[in-house]
């Protein structure tokens, strides 16, 4: 996931994800998280949603109004300090995201913990497979960043075992197993609270050739 | 994806994904999404932010104060008009759905048309990668639905051909290729506006046996 970003001096651990901050975007898109859940959790009929529109829309017209251009913000955005704040999985910048910071341990597999709730729902109080599938092809890339050996997806195999629970918590992990020359393989699970793999995947990764590197995607 | 919606009757063509309507919890999600792109787009330095999360934390708490049970709540988003309204990709009431309207056609396939924007972002002006999968696996599943015959997914391979592009109309489609008992083969892709493929899927779906229906995935 990070090809863009330096590695790290040798002995040097860098962060995984980003941390969030108490203030600014970061607490803006906290309270944007609550705002998304509590729709979905008031829903049309319990709530009286007359003006939420129109509150929402004029912070929006606000924010807009201030923003820089699009190809600014995006030069912005990766120029900082090499852990993305903005990616729809761990970016705290992101309301999109749950988010979910991801460590890396010290046997060279990366784990994040994670408890999702309505927003993700698939089936009845189940998470979406596709979100499942969202949560670990990042994971898998990250594992591969704190292996030293990023790439962009190639392919990515999920396999569903059992229904993935909303509302516990969930630990998503990802190992870096092999490197081949450019080809990188890299597996990753989703286990539910009481340790059972709801959702493994292994993926193929391609290291891009140097000069594509800046806009590949791994 | 819709195990647990009553079969059209013959010759009758059900919806595929739920219209937005212009009010209530839909005009709510849908300014709520221009929060999150723009609190994405403004960033930190930007703009001012002074405010912005303590105006979005009191109307999430307003929402909250109304909300019905999470129990009460799921059983209501479940018993409705038989197409989700709140799923993370299609559902109208879900500010994380783009949200990406899927039709089927008459040749038995789905198709849908979504341009996506920075929330979705993973390495600089593309489509992140678990995204495409996200908007797969759901495709897929509703093209099973479209053809009669649902199941929970089992596998999922997500091939990535060539980056995915930000800011341009996609085209995701996808196609129930063969039954076989319980088992349920589909394909589906993501194509750029010149038509290239850009994410291509195959899923394995199994049909859940009869009582497992109601909680299953597919």
């Amino acid at each position: 996931m990070r090809s863009a970003v330096a590695p790290a001096a040798p002995g040097e651990r860098p962060a995984l994800t980003a941390e969030a901050r108490a203030t600014g975007i970061d607490a803006a898109a906290a309270a944007a998280r609550r705002v998304i859940e509590s729709l979905l959790h008031a829903g049309d009929s319990a709530a009286d949603l007359s003006g939420v529109a129109d509150q929402l829309n004029t912070i929006a017209d606000q924010l807009s109004a201030q923003a820089p251009t699009v190809d600014e913000r995006i030069a912005d955005m990766w120029s900082g300090e090499g852990v993305t704040r903005h990616d729809p999985v761990t970016g705290p910048e992101n309301a999109i995201a749950p988010p979910m910071p991801i460590r890396g341990l010290d046997d060279g597999s990366v784990e994040a913990q994670v408890t999702l709730h309505l927003p993700y729902q698939g089936p009845p109080g189940l998470v979406h497979g596709g979100v499942s599938a969202l949560l670990l092809d990042h994971t898998l890339g990250t594992a591969n960043f704190w292996a030293g050996a990023s790439g962009r997806t190639g392919e990515l195999t999920l396999r569903y075992h059992r229904p993935t629970p909303l509302f516990e918590q969930l630990t998503v992990s990802g190992r870096q197993t092999a490197v081949d020359g450019r080809k990188i393989w890299t597996e990753g699970a989703i286990q539910d609270a009481s340790g059972e793999v709801c959702v493994s995947a292994k993926g193929l990764f391609i290291t891009p050739r140097p000069e594509a590197i800046r806009f590949g995607r791994g």
